[in-house]
């Protein structure tokens, strides 16, 4: 039946992926997942549908998923990433398996926020079940070593601690509105909000300092000697240790280079307890990967396990390479008889070619012109074939 | 925060991919996908979420989409199969492709039927802007050569045409609501629906007979002789014509062994108008594979083009494969020191190797229960290493 002038379109924010643009995508996701399962991450897939209470981030904060009624009146929502799912997987289902256990994914996930594409895929890693600094420096070293992998030239990891803010919160029994504010003001590097929101505070004067300087704590190892002042506060002193013994581990892996500190990466609402690091393309203005530690959420699931893992953007590296060729068809065959044109592809087939059939008798300069546009290599003409034969 | 009782359970008919199923369902999904390309057939894909108007398949009857409202008050549906979206794709994108067009795809789609699994990866082909029966023949060959590459032992295609019957409600002017009664007993095979319909219906005692033996019209061509009594009528002429056409082309592709007419196939409600099939392999009750000519389906977006494809239920036919193996990681490297175990790491992996590397020191013994847990082939202790060495 005739479609309605709304179903001649496509949803807002949604995408066709045509084969270039798809193809490109494909060899870097074959590419990725090859890397990480040569680092022994295995690889799961969780479903598009899950219950809203499972991947809702606060059931008080407004969210961005895309989410509907079932039969049962239970609200079905979208899976807006793979890192609570696959909590859901591992905690709720009858899988025993011998921790520390390390998974991979990757699969289009959706956000419904009208500022970008709402449907995007994700390729990440899952490495749960440890709470030593040596998986957190895998973890980093393995997202350096697939930006690699991708061809993400230029890429630039940013490391953080959420145990420096915690310690502070902890220390001066800051409560949740405040923390919001504070949170909101040094993740965004709002120096306005953030020099309101201290200023209006009753915080002690060093302790404002130290809110105000958290934005700019960016660098190399020398960043965490400004933080030895505050090093009497155990939350901030783990952090610092942790975050010296990773830097450490990454000259190992040999990827020390391209990661950088910033103490001021904080996501609000998020369930990061430990490391938190995002990482950069030149041109991009967020980050294209996004991962920590974070050792409470499998405890909501009512598991008490640490863990760490990040998650790329893949359409977003895929939007930043510039040169592809799709995989290119060998032979157009075509000629007046059908069967000659049928029994020509298969041998052809059979020994290993890409044929095209054509479907109906065109002339050889056609046939050329229609290679030529679709990047056939060659065309063979069955009838001519068969007359020198 | 912690989870609801809801939130850490899996909705209904959803199910997790673990790591041996969804390796092996990629594996079968990349040599399909590799066969379908090299027939020229480019990849393409659609998002998950429609306009209902889109992919509804008859806005009077009721359907088994997921559905929800959009902000604005517009319902969107979870994609159902590719063949109407990759309509709307090709006749409202701005593609100017030259016609006959071949694409395929691969990817999850969403019935909500509780009789079974609410999502499942179809794996299938389109072939857009030719009506001649060489393009329905090379679609047929095609998922003939599908099924083999994706080891569907015993696969059994069943072949009819829509003409048959629509060629018998053209000629005695049968009214919707008989129709549709006739259909749903011929293709469900209901013979005591079948007589029902049939006995209280006032066609002609000729016509009568033919609605009962339609659904037992099944086996060689020869079962074509049987309507040469009707061939008068123009469209049971054509489908007759164009079925005996199509075998002599299957015989030419070497795939006309595992062919068989069946007559009786109809699909209710569907957007078939030629050829039809149906793809089965032993002891599934349901067809995996589903396919036939749909001319007017593009019309009802607009653009007035031929079309022939078939959909593949790519779980059913993983469901039948019983030996599956992981690929193995190479060594699990332990030892004393972390740096140590880095370092041997790294030389493993940049010689090739799949490499699990141990966060923690573990002794020999516990090493080799890992290993052999997760069939890692060999494992390595650094620390030993280094006192030979």
């Amino acid at each position: 039946m005739e479609r309605s002038a709304l179903g001649l379109k496509i949803p807002e924010g949604m995408r066709d992926r045509l084969p270039e643009e798809l193809a490109l995508l494909e060899e870097l996701e074959l590419k990725g997942i090859g890397l990480l399962k040569s680092w022994s991450y295995r690889k799961v897939l969780t479903p598009a549908l899950e219950y809203k209470a499972c991947v809702e981030p606060d059931p008080n904060q407004q969210d961005d998923l895309f989410k509907f009624f079932n039969q049962d009146g239970q609200i079905i929502a979208l899976r807006p990433e793979f890192t609570t799912p696959i909590a859901r997987m591992l905690t709720t289902g009858k899988t025993e398996a011998l921790l520390p256990l390390r998974l991979c994914y990757s699969g289009d996930v959706f956000r419904n926020d009208p500022s970008r594409y709402r449907e995007f895929r994700q390729i990440g890693v899952e490495l749960v079940g440890s709470g030593v600094d040596l998986a957190d420096a895998e973890v980093i070293a393995l997202a350096m070593e697939l930006m690699k992998a991708l061809q993400a030239g230029g890429f630039q990891l940013n490391l953080g601690h959420m145990g420096i803010f915690t310690g502070l919160v902890e220390e001066f029994q800051i409560e949740d509105e405040l923390r919001l504010e504070l949170e909101d003001g040094i993740g965004r590097k709002d120096m306005v909000k953030l020099e309101k929101t201290v200023s209006q505070s009753s915080l002690p004067d060093l302790c404002k300092q130290f809110m105000l300087s958290m934005p700019h704590l960016t660098g190399r190892e020398d960043v965490l000697e400004k933080l030895e002042g505050w090093c009497a506060i155990p939350t901030i002193r783990r952090a610092v240790e942790t975050l010296r013994t990773i830097f450490v581990f990454l000259q190992e892996f040999g990827v020390r280079n391209s990661v950088q500190l910033d103490l001021g990466i904080l996501r609000g609402f998020s369930y990061y307890t430990g490391t938190i690091f995002e990482g950069y393309i030149p041109g991009m203005g967020v980050p294209v990967l996004e991962g920590g530690r974070y050792d409470r959420l499998y405890a909501d699931f009512g598991r008490n396990l640490p863990a760490t893992g990040f998650a790329v953007n893949l359409d977003m590296i895929a939007e930043q390479i510039e040169e592809f060729e799709l995989d290119s068809v060998d032979v157009l065959v075509f000629g007046q008889s059908p069967s000659d044109v049928i029994k020509r592809t298969r041998e052809l087939r059979k020994g290993g070619k890409k044929v095209e059939m054509a479907l109906d008798f065109i002339s050889e300069q056609d046939a050329l012109r229609v290679a030529s546009q679709k990047g056939i290599v060659d065309v063979e003409n069955v009838s001519k074939f068969r007359k020198r034969g």
